[in-house]
């Protein structure tokens, strides 16, 4: 009796640890719960909070005006102060940043185009004050990676609209907590991706909805860029700082840190969210041979823990069956490339290293061009001739608006400007942004999520679904437009007021 | 005592249940065995057969006069038939195919080069006839795919060396017994992998090797080659084969079935098995759209089975923490592309869509180049008289010995002429030939252990170890050589021998 009560007892225990074994939830140094169902990791989806509602759709009252405060003055946040100066209808109210100097230093494009001065807040919490201030529309942040979620959760409980520099969120948890925010307070919060904006991208898309390429089941992008020219020039904590914040940040964290260049204009002609969703990732790197380099050099010391891979591969499948490529190299020389590619049944769009299409003649025919040229097959990109002429049947209507201005004014070739006007358009008039909080959460999240599937000898992970089961709302991406009467009556007021405030800027720099 | 006795079993029984769930063998419809651990997939590595010993470094006894079999002769061997008449001390004993007309009709390249003609065969098992001859030294084998294996496995069970079109081995099961039967007749069995041959990918090799590139960390390859030309010219079983055999082959296998041309290259670059090895995998597809769809248009039939997505990509990580990435597409319209390109830690090199070499100046100073121009920097590709001095001076010594009659002999721009030479040569002079059966085996098996990966949601795949526990015996990959006085004295004989048989030659065809 008493042995087979011991006995009992022991296959009690051995029972509980071996179910626990084939169940048991995980935590990962973010705070992160995971578990493995079948060989994928499934990372939980938490429950929409009480009280919170999708912001798919979002839209805010129209704005005369857009007030601006400007939080991060360093590489990125100058070029912003100065291509809204070219914005009509904005008023560019505070400039922010730890280093006094930084802010004040960018009063000098106020000048330049005859706009007021502004108020000028530094130091650790400078941005708190700027944020509480009752008098800003839109916190545009350009701070460093580690400050971009602080800000924009601060201004967002403070009632303003957020714009954040990319990566926009670091993790899951930032992630997490912006959505909650955004769906909380009912303040756009939006990820400032530039490529979204350039040229053969927004034709290509444009292409790509209008079934060019036929259905597009491929994607890719990425960041490749060797930064050996500038990693020194990202702010130093100090002398004890060695490597400053973005080769830091490398050092300490694996997987695709900055994936949204490449990842961003891809989703958007994937309609993720928008009728398709991402599903599965998988990431796989190579070892740190330069950027354990990098550190070492600058160290004087042995480096055996930089985390992030020289270049790192992340594979995604979609609900719809399709796969989405995203790469990433700030380590080895090579030239620059988003490697944006779309893979049609009927057609393909390359970017890098040479722009080019691959139509055949019935297809391209069918596109609304006709081939001048004989044998027109997809064995090659599409001549010159052609090429210019699809190009400019499918000119996306934004470049059709700002591209001109955006050339002068300029910002990687203008694309900045474009998603600035973009932004401050939208605002204008009321409509939902072009990129919302579930963008930002989708493209930021292959960091965290290719350091699970990694560390994990590069397991498959399940995505969790940032909008909570309404992925499938929309029907197609879109780009929201007001009609012509709304935007020449906001486009005049906004000029009218923007006359009037140079008018009271000329008198600042008497 | 009962109701302890009943507890006690049934614990037992979930105890049982419960430890088979987390260590259970699985065995695939291919009959390879394999199992989870911690989310990888493992597949077992088969204990080597008593009797049998490695085939690295392999040589045969030098062979004055290589004596050819070839089998199958529908749409690759016509030319390798065409390539040997070009090869001296050689001839061409036996033409087999399964259409009689096809074997004969191959006669008319012996004739043309005044060469005897060859022994017939014909039929379902012409080929075994064909093997069993006394006076044969070499089988090569450009059958369809699905021959390719019991074609070899008879070769060599009949004392002949194999060479093998690609893919030369279909699954894990016939790349082990490839491998088992080639260490136990101890006969080459070679994987005809042209695209190690072609004149970038020679050239890249040797710069590779020598350093050009400071530490190659990452490659790329792929067969990205839209097929709709050709479906139909591959052969059909009668009247009821709508789809003819690559298209049926491609509806019913997942995964990457033709890696080879793509992985290659690359595996050369890479060592692998002579210092590194290839560990794990991630493989991931889209849907099929256009392979469906191909399906459909033949048979008239709705196809929901169509197995192979249109575009494949797979990912591997080897023991020395690189990662080579191998597409796959054969479906959609696009130029044609086999990506292959090399990162390195101090230079990089890109062959399509337009080739080019990325180094600074410091690095092709190092390589032994001096730059021309000012400036040079990684962020651009060389310009063109700096690319042709770095490839003038590391022209592959094979190249500069077969490159110019290759060009005129042709096959695929040339690359098949210098394959078939390099294989002949080593027969010739005793040599251990290019590539080994440890290299068909890994170039093969992507196809397999993609679609295990893919079956399991994209689960991590563990390659097993072809070489059992020898990959890392040789350091570095090598192409062997007899000393000049060697070479000298082998083709002397060989023109000497062709010489005289193309005298013989001319009385048959008079």
């Amino acid at each position: 009796m008493k042995v087979l009560k011991s006995l009992l007892l022991g296959m009690c225990v051995a029972l509980c640890a071996c179910t626990s074994q084939t169940s048991t939830v995980q935590t990962n140094d973010k705070g992160t719960q995971w578990e493995w169902k079948n060989g994928t990791i499934i990372v939980k989806t938490p429950e929409r909070p009480a009280g919170q509602q999708s912001v798919i759709g979002l839209t805010a009252p129209k704005m005369e005006v857009v007030r601006v405060g400007f939080v991060g003055l360093g590489m990125r946040g100058p070029g912003a102060v100065e291509r809204f100066t070219h914005i009509p209808g904005t008023q560019i109210v505070a400039l922010c940043d730890y280093e006094q100097s930084r802010a004040e230093g960018c009063q000098k494009y106020l000048q330049k185009a005859s706009l007021p001065k502004a108020a000028v807040y530094s130091g650790e919490k400078g941005y708190e004050e700027l944020c509480k201030r009752d008098d800003i529309d839109l916190v545009y942040i350009a701070t460093d990676w580690l400050h971009h979620f602080p800000v924009a959760m601060f201004a967002m409980e403070n009632g303003k609209h957020v714009a954040i520099e990319v990566p926009s969120a670091m993790n899951l948890q930032e992630c997490w907590d912006l959505i909650n925010m955004s769906e909380k307070t009912r303040k756009h919060c939006m990820i400032l991706e530039n490529c979204c904006y350039d040229w053969f991208e927004m034709n290509t898309l444009n292409m790509a909805q209008q079934g060019v390429f036929g259905e597009v089941i491929r994607g890719q992008g990425a960041y490749i860029h060797e930064l050996s020219p500038f990693w020194d020039h990202y702010w130093k904590n100090g002398e004890n700082d060695k490597l400053g914040w973005r080769l830091d940040y490398n050092k300490k964290h694996r997987g695709d840190v900055y994936a949204t260049h490449g990842l961003g204009p891809v989703a958007q002609a994937f309609d993720i969210h928008r009728g398709d969703r991402m599903v599965t990732l998988v990431a796989m790197d190579t070892k740190s041979v330069v950027g354990k380099d990098l550190v070492e050099k600058r160290t004087g010391e042995k480096c055996d823990d930089f985390r992030n891979g020289d270049h790192t591969t992340t594979l995604i499948r979609t609900a719809n069956g399709k796969v989405i490529e995203i790469q990433h190299n700030v380590m080895t020389p090579q030239p620059y490339n988003r490697l944006y590619q779309l893979t049609g049944t009927k057609g393909f769009a390359n970017k890098y290293p040479i722009q080019g299409y691959a139509l055949d003649a019935k297809q391209l025919s069918v596109s609304g061009v006709e081939p001048q040229v004989d044998n027109l097959n997809t064995h090659s990109f599409l001549p010159k001739e052609e090429m210019k002429a699809l190009v400019e049947k499918f000119q996306h209507p934004i470049l059709k608006k700002y591209g001109e201005m955006a050339k002068e004014v300029g910002g990687h070739g203008g694309m900045d400007f474009i998603m600035d006007s973009r932004l401050v358009y939208c605002l204008q008039n009321g409509l939902p942004l072009d990129l919302d909080v579930y963008d930002l959460a989708e493209w930021c999240c292959l960091a965290e999520l290719g350091e699970l599937s990694m560390d994990n000898n590069c397991a498959a992970v399940e995505f969790p679904d940032f909008t909570r089961g309404e992925w499938n709302v929309i029907k197609g991406y879109k780009f929201a437009y007001a009609s012509p009467e709304e935007e020449k009556e906001t486009m005049d007021k906004a000029k009218a007021f923007t006359s009037k405030l140079k008018e009271k800027g000329a008198e600042d720099w008497k």
